[in-house]
């Protein structure tokens, strides 16, 4: 039987707040409280400013990641949340940041990541 | 008309040596390279070591990033390579790394990230 080890859910976050998506501390710390939301562990955190806009920059949790790459000047943010076991849930990762973007239009998909059949022969592909 | 910011490729890299995956710097210096390859600018790396296996970690470039979970055990890697911009091929990172882990096997999906119609009307969605 199949299963898979993780959920991958791509999110993309529009019509947010100029401000919020341009200003790396910002973005860092609703990262965060993103993860903590969505209840992981936070193991690393690197952000990055570009210039003249814009913002990139990953959250490494026990769970897997959170990523984030803004457009300000578009109102965009892309957002993608990594999570394995079942006591994280990617969801209200992108929720949470949805909420507090401000933004007008969220759309998702979630992936799963990692397909390993359970019988110990398909171990080893 | 509608274009895409950025291409992330989700790749599920199977069969790959226990060793490689298991080994925090290994993993690292090739993510770094796989970057490179894929004509990508570095900015941060960060990564990560769980006991007793495993390697989480990302290299954020200036066209997006680079992350990487590890199964060692299952001889399984998860990589995405989020690109935007003409100048860097997320597939060449994807097919640089399946060669350096010696993987058996690779499957990957492309995703168009950040469909902002050209139209001035259509930014703000």
């Amino acid at each position: 039987m199949a299963n898979s080890l993780g959920r991958h859910v791509l999110a993309e976050i529009y019509g947010c707040r100029f401000d919020i998506l341009n200003d790396r501390e910002q973005v860092e710390a609703l990262m965060v409280n993103a993860a903590l939301e969505a209840g992981a562990e936070v193991r690393e955190v690197v952000f990055h400013k570009f210039s003249p806009q814009g913002v990139s920059g990953v959250v490494v949790i026990s769970e897997s990641h959170l990523a984030i790459h803004t457009w300000p000047e578009l109102g965009y943010a892309a957002v993608d949340v990594f999570t394995c076991g079942d006591s994280v849930n990617p969801w209200d990762a992108c929720n949470y940041l949805t909420d507090h973007f401000e933004a007008g239009h969220m759309t998702a998909t979630e992936m799963k990541r990692g397909i390993v059949d359970e019988s110990k022969e398909a171990v080893n592909l």
